[in-house]
C-alpha cells in the first residue's frame, strides 16, 4: 500500500498487536508476513508523527526487518543495526511496539537500539560504519565459546563507505566467520550516496542479473525481474563487471528486492545453510510506502512531531549562519573549499554547494578521509574548511593532530552539534570536543556566545594561518543582529560582558565560555542582587589560546573564580583556566560548571541543561553553594 | 646485485654522487638507471647501518623511487610516501643524501618524511594510509587551481588495509581525480599482512597475468613472466577473479616486477597519458638486495646502529612485561582474548600468538576496528585485551568512547609507546592519551611506576568489569623484581611513595604519575636537602579515578602540591587533579609539570625528558623555582 498522509489516530493493526516477542511473528505463516509489514508500516507512520524523528529510513526497512525476525532466532541469533535509526520497526517487532511513540523523548526510547533497553539490541549504536566490526567480534566469540548462532550485520549503503566497514570485512574474510553482511541499499546515507562505491553498487544494478540462492545453499545467476521503484538512478555506474565484495573474499547474493518479504525469507533461510562471510545486497527506497516521502527522501530524512505546536523561531540555526558565513567568505576568496562527510544539509551548505559546485566536496561518510583530504588541499596553498559534528570529529581525531596540527596546516574547522544535543542522546553528544583538541599544540578552538560572534569568529579562524575551530551548539542562536561586515577578533582576546556590584572591591569573576554566556549573565545579575559583592562575566571567546593577559588583571580583585562551558569538565575549557592559574602561581578559589563525569541520555535541549545545572538557575545555585563554603572557610 | 653484510665503509657511488637534485638523475640515460639503483641500495645498506632505523621497506623500494624521480617532474609533481619508513632512498636523491647518516637523532634528518625538512617531502608521516586522502587534496587542489602536476601516492598492501585508504579511493574515484596509487605489495607491513585483502593480492598474483600499458597508454592483458623472487607466498588466495580496485572504479595496471626499474620507467612514463584515477600494483621484496633481510623480513623491518655499543640491559621492555602479563592472564582465564592492530612483535605479543593462536586476533592495521571488534567479543561475555599504541589509538579515538564506554563494555586497553617515544619523533608522540581518554565517561586509566607495577596494573584493568586502561611507556622497566603472584590494586587508590623531612609541619606534595615517579622521588630528595620543609611523593597510579580521598587528606599538611606526568599539560593528569581541588574547593598552589604546548622534536628518550624538564634535575629546577615563587609572594 501507498499511503499518503501521516495518520493521527492509532491504526488497526491486529496481527502487529498479537507480536510482543519475535516468536509470536515465527508462527505466522510465511502468507501472512505481507499483511504484517503493512501493519507494521502503518504503525510506523502513525508512531513517528506522534513522536518525530527517523522516518525514511524506517519506512525502507519495514520488509527487511519483517523477514530477519521471521528467519532468525532472535535473541539467541544476533542483528547487529548499523546507524540505528531505521530500527523502529525492530523496535515495534521487540516488545516496545507501545512505547514507540516515545521514542527521543526524556524517559521514552532511545533514537537507537540501546543495549540497556533491550535484550534484542545487541549493539548500542548512533554512529555509523560499526555494526560489521560488531557483529564480527561476536561471531568470533560465537565460535569460540563454541555456542555458534546466527550473526547478521545490516548496513546502509552511505554506511559502508566509512573506513571501519571495509577494516571489518577485510579481517572477517580473514577470519573465513560465520556471519552475514546485510546491505540495506537505498542510494542514499543521509544526503544522496557518492563515490566509487555508489557508482559500483550502480554497476552492479545495471547489469540487471541478481546472484540468488537454491534452497539448499547454491548460488546460481538470473536475470533479476523489473521492480516497481527504482534506485540507484542518479549515480554514473562505474564500467568495471568486477564485484568488490567477491573480491574482498565474500560471498555475494543479490541484489534482491528489499521489499519482497517472501523472497528475503526464502534468502535467509538458504543462506542458513552456508558458512563463512556471506553479502546478501538488498535495494530499498528510503520512506517506501509513503508517497511524499519517495518523492523527496532527504527532507523526510526525519520529521518532527506531526502535532507539535513549534514556536516560530526567528533567530537562525548556527548551521545556517556557518552556511551564509561559507558563502560570504568564498564570495571573497577563491581560495577556500568546503568539506562535508556526508553532511551537507545538516551542516548548512546546501545553498554553497548550489553557488559553488566546483569549491564543494561531499566526501561520503569518510571522517578520517575529509581531515586529511583537506590538509592535502591546505598543502597547495588553499584554504579548506571542514563541517563536521563534534561527535564526528572523533572518527578524524589521529588525522587532525598527525596531518593537520604537527604540520601547522591552515584548516579551518566548523564544529557543529557542540555540547548537548538533546534528543539524540548520548551516541551524539559534543562534549569532549575541548578537551581532545586542546591538548593537541598548534589549534586555536572558539566557541561564540551567539550567532553573531559565531560568524565573526569562522572568519577569524579562517583568517588565521593554521588550524583552527569554532565550535557552536545545536539549535537556534539567540536572535542578535548578524552583522553583515566580517571583522576579525584579536587572537585570544576575550570580552567583560558584564560587571554587576562595581561598588565592591572583591570580584567574583566567572568565565564563560560559548553557550553559556548569556545563562551566566543571568545568573550572575540574579547572584550580584543578592549578595554585597561585585560580579563581573567574561566571555573568553578562545579556549586556545586563553587571555591570559586578562586573567592575570582580574586576578587580583577576583574572590572566586567561577568557569562555564556546555563540555565535559574532565579536561574542559575551566581545565585550561586553572592550568593557566598554575602556571603564573596564582592562586586562587575556583570551581568549575559544566558537564558531569557521566553519559547524559536523551532529553531536550533545554531539559538536559537544566539536568546538568548549565541554565540559569543551575549556574546561580552553583554560584551561591561556593560563595557560601568559600565564606565559612574564611570565618573557620 | 646480492649483499650480504653491511658496509661499515662509505661505499663508491660514482653515479649517485652526481645527484643533487633529481634533476640530475632525469639527464642520466635509462640504461644507467640499474647502476644508479645499485650504488643506492649500497649507500642505503651503509647509512641505515651507521644511523640505525627502518631497513626492509626502504630496500624494498630502490629501483620504485629510482623510478619515480626519473620519470615525474619533481617537486613540481607531486610525491607523497605513505607511512615514510620507506623514504630512506627518496631523502637520498633530493639532496640530503650524506645527511642521510644522521637520520632519527636529535638535530638529524627525520625518520620520516617531513614538510619543514625538504620542498620534496610533500606530506609529513608516520602513521600509515594517509597518503591517497592527502594526495587526493593535492590533485584536487591543483586542478581547481588550473595548475595541474602528477601526484603520485605511494602506498603499501600493509597500509591499504586501514579504512581509510578506502575512503580515499571511494572519493578519487567521485572527483576522477587524476592521481596515480602505486601500490608497494610487498605481503607485508611491519608483520604479515593478513585479511581478506591480502587474500585478494594473492589472488591476484596466481592470475600469472598483468594489465600492461602501451607506448600510448592502452592497456592490455598479457601472463607476466616468472620473477626471481616471490612474494604472496603465506596467503591463501580468494577465488574471485574479480579486482578490487576496478571495483571501486579506478584504473588498474600491473601487477609489475618492482625491482625492474626499466620497466617500471615505461609504466610511469606511459601511464600520464592516461587522466582519472590509476591504480600501478607492483610486487616488491622487504629487504632486497640483502641476504640477511629478505630471509627475515620481521627482525629487519628496522636495525639497530652497526657500531653501537647497547648497554646490556637486564630490565625487561615493557612490551614484553606487557606480553608475558598477557600469557598468564589467559591461563588462568579462558575469557581473554587478545586483539592487535598488525604490532604483534612491537606490542610484545609473539609468544601469545604461538601458545592461544584460537585467542590471538591480529587485524591488520585497523585500529577502528580493533576497538569496536573487541567491543563486540566484550557483549558475548568475553574479556577481550586491546593492545594498542598510544599514538595510534588516536585513529579508534570514536570507537572508543561510542563503542566501548558508552556500553561500559569489559574492553581492556594495553597502551604502549605512552610519553616521549625517541626517535621516532612527533609522529609517534604517546603526549595525548591522558587528555582524550579522561574527558569521556566510564574508564579506568592508570600508570605504572615500574614494570612489577605494570604487571599488577594489566591485571587489575582486567579484573574490573568495564572499559580500563593502562598506558605504559617505550624501552625498558627499572629492573625491580616483577611479582609473579598478581594482586589486584584497588580502584583509585594512590600510594605515598617517599618522605623527606618529616620533622617539618608543611608539606611540598609531589603527585607524580607513571613513568615519572622515580624521577619525582630523586627531585624531591635532592629538593629536602636544601630546604626547610618536608617533602612527600606520591605514586598516583590512577589517573582517573583519582584517589580523591588521600588528596583531601594530605591537603591539609601541603603548603605546594607539584604534579609531574610524561604527558602534554594541557588536560593532562595534572589538571585532573586541580579539577578535583576545584570541586572540593580546595585552595592551594599547585604547578603542573609536564610536556609543554609544541610538538617535541625527535631525540634519544633521554635527551627528550631532559629537554621538558622531566629528568630528576628538571623537576627538581621547577620546585625550586614554583617555591621561591611561594615565599616571594607570602613576604609580600
Amino acid at each position: 500500500m501507498l499511503y499518503t498522509e501521516i495518520p493521527t489516530q492509532r491504526p488497526v493493526t491486529p496481527l502487529l498487536d498479537e507480536i510482543d516477542h519475535p516468536q509470536q511473528l515465527r508462527l505466522l505463516a510465511q502468507s501472512q508476513l505481507p499483511q504484517v509489514a503493512d501493519e507494521l508500516r502503518q504503525f510506523i507512520l502513525y508512531a513517528a508523527g506522534q513522536s518525530g524523528g527517523h522516518f525514511g529510513a524506517n519506512l525502507g526497512v519495514i520488509e527487511l526487518t519483517v523477514a530477519l525476525h521471521y528467519c532468525f532466532n532472535t535473541p539467541h541469533d544476533r542483528l547487529i543495526w548499523d546507524v540505528g535509526h531505521q530500527a523502529y520497526p525492530h523496535k515495534a517487532l521487540t516488545g516496545r511496539r507501545e512505547q514507540l511513540t516515545t521514542i527521543r523523548a526524556k524517559d521514552g526510547l532511545a533514537a537507537f537500539p540501546a543495549r540497556e533497553e533491550s535484550i534484542f539490541d545487541t549493539f548500542g549504536v548512533g554512529h555509523s560504519s560499526t555494526a560489521i566490526s560488531a557483529g564480527l567480534g561476536m561471531a568470533l566469540a560465537r565460535r569460540y565459546q563454541q555456542n555458534p548462532c546466527e550473526v547478521v550485520a545490516i548496513i546502509g549503503d552511505g554506511a559502508m563507505t566509512a573506513g571501519m566497514a571495509f577494516e571489518a570485512m577485510n579481517d572477517a574474510v580473514a577470519h573465513q566467520a560465520d556471519m552475514m553482511v546485510v546491505l540495506n541499499d537505498n542510494d542514499m546515507s543521509i544526503s544522496c550516496s557518492t563515490g566509487g562505491f555508489a557508482k559500483h553498487l550502480a554497476a552492479i544494478w545495471e547489469r540487471g542479473e541478481s546472484v540468488y540462492v537454491s534452497e539448499t545453499g547454491e548460488a546460481y545467476v538470473q536475470p533479476h525481474p523489473k521492480w516497481t521503484y527504482n534506485s540507484r538512478l542518479h549515480c554514473a555506474a562505474t564500467e568495471a563487471a568486477d564485484n568488490l565484495f567477491k573480491a574482498i573474499g565474500f560471498d555475494y547474493f543479490g541484489p534482491f528486492d528489499g521489499h519482497d518479504v517472501e523472497q528475503l525469507t526464502h534468502v535467509f533461510n538458504a543462506l542458513k545453510k552456508r558458512k563463512g562471510p556471506r553479502l546478501i545486497h538488498v535495494y530499498t527506497k528510503k520512506g517506501k510506502g509513503f508517497a511524499p516521502a519517495e518523492a523527496d527522501q532527504i527532507k523526510y530524512h526525519a520529521i518532527g512531531k506531526i502535532h507539535a505546536k513549534a514556536a516560530p523561531v526567528s533567530a537562525p540555526k548556527y548551521s545556517d549562519v556557518f552556511g551564509q558565513w561559507l558563502c560570504d567568505q568564498a564570495e571573497q576568496d577563491s581560495r577556500l573549499l568546503a568539506i562535508t562527510p556526508a553532511m551537507c544539509e545538516g551542516s548548512g551548505m546546501v545553498q554553497f554547494a548550489k553557488q559553488f559546485p566546483e569549491r564543494y566536496f561531499d566526501v561520503a561518510i569518510a571522517e578520517q578521509h575529509a581531515v586529511t583530504l583537506a590538509a592535502g588541499m591546505a598543502c597547495e596553498g588553499l584554504k579548506p574548511v571542514v563541517a563536521i559534528y563534534s561527535t564526528f570529529l572523533q572518527r578524524g581525531y589521529d588525522q587532525l593532530i598527525h596531518d593537520v596540527a604537527l604540520q601547522n596546516l591552515d584548516v579551518t574547522f566548523g564544529i557543529d552539534r557542540a555540547g548537548l544535543v538533546g534528543e539524540d542522546g548520548p551516541t551524539h553528544a559534543g562534549a569532549y570536543d575541548y578537551a581532545y583538541m586542546r591538548t593537541v599544540p598548534n589549534i586555536v578552538i572558539m566557541a561564540p556566545k551567539d550567532e553573531n560572534e559565531c560568524r565573526q569568529m569562522l572568519h577569524t579562524a579562517y583568517l588565521y594561518n593554521g588550524p583552527a575551530a569554532v565550535r557552536y551548539p545545536r539549535g537556534h542562536g539567540l536572535g542578535v543582529e548578524i552583522q553583515q561586515q566580517m571583522t576579525a577578533i584579536p587572537l585570544g582576546q576575550a570580552e567583560i560582558v558584564a560587571q554587576f556590584n562595581p561598588q565592591y572591591d572583591d570580584y567574583i569573576s566567572v568565565l564563560a565560555f560559548g553557550s553559556r554566556v548569556q545563562a551566566a549573565v543571568e545568573a550572575a545579575e540574579a547572584f550580584a542582587q543578592q549578595h554585597d559583592v561585585a560580579v563581573r562575566v567574561v566571555n573568553m571567546r578562545f579556549v586556545k589560546p586563553l587571555d591570559e593577559k586578562l586573567l592575570a588583571e582580574i586576578a587580583d580583585s577576583t574572590a572566586l573564580f567561577v568557569t562555564v562551558e556546555e563540555h565535559a569538565i574532565m579536561g574542559g575549557a575551566g581545565s585550561a583556566v586553572s592550568e593557566y592559574l598554575a602556571k603564573a602561581q596564582i592562586v586562587k578559589p575556583i570551581i568549575h560548571l559544566g558537564l558531569e563525569d557521566s553519559f547524559m541520555q536523551q532529553a531536550t535541549h533545554g531539559q538536559m541543561l537544566q539536568q546538568a545545572g548549565l541554565d540559569a538557575q543551575g549556574i546561580e545555585k552553583s554560584m551561591q553553594n561556593a560563595w557560601q563554603i568559600l565564606h565559612q572557610s574564611i570565618l573557620n
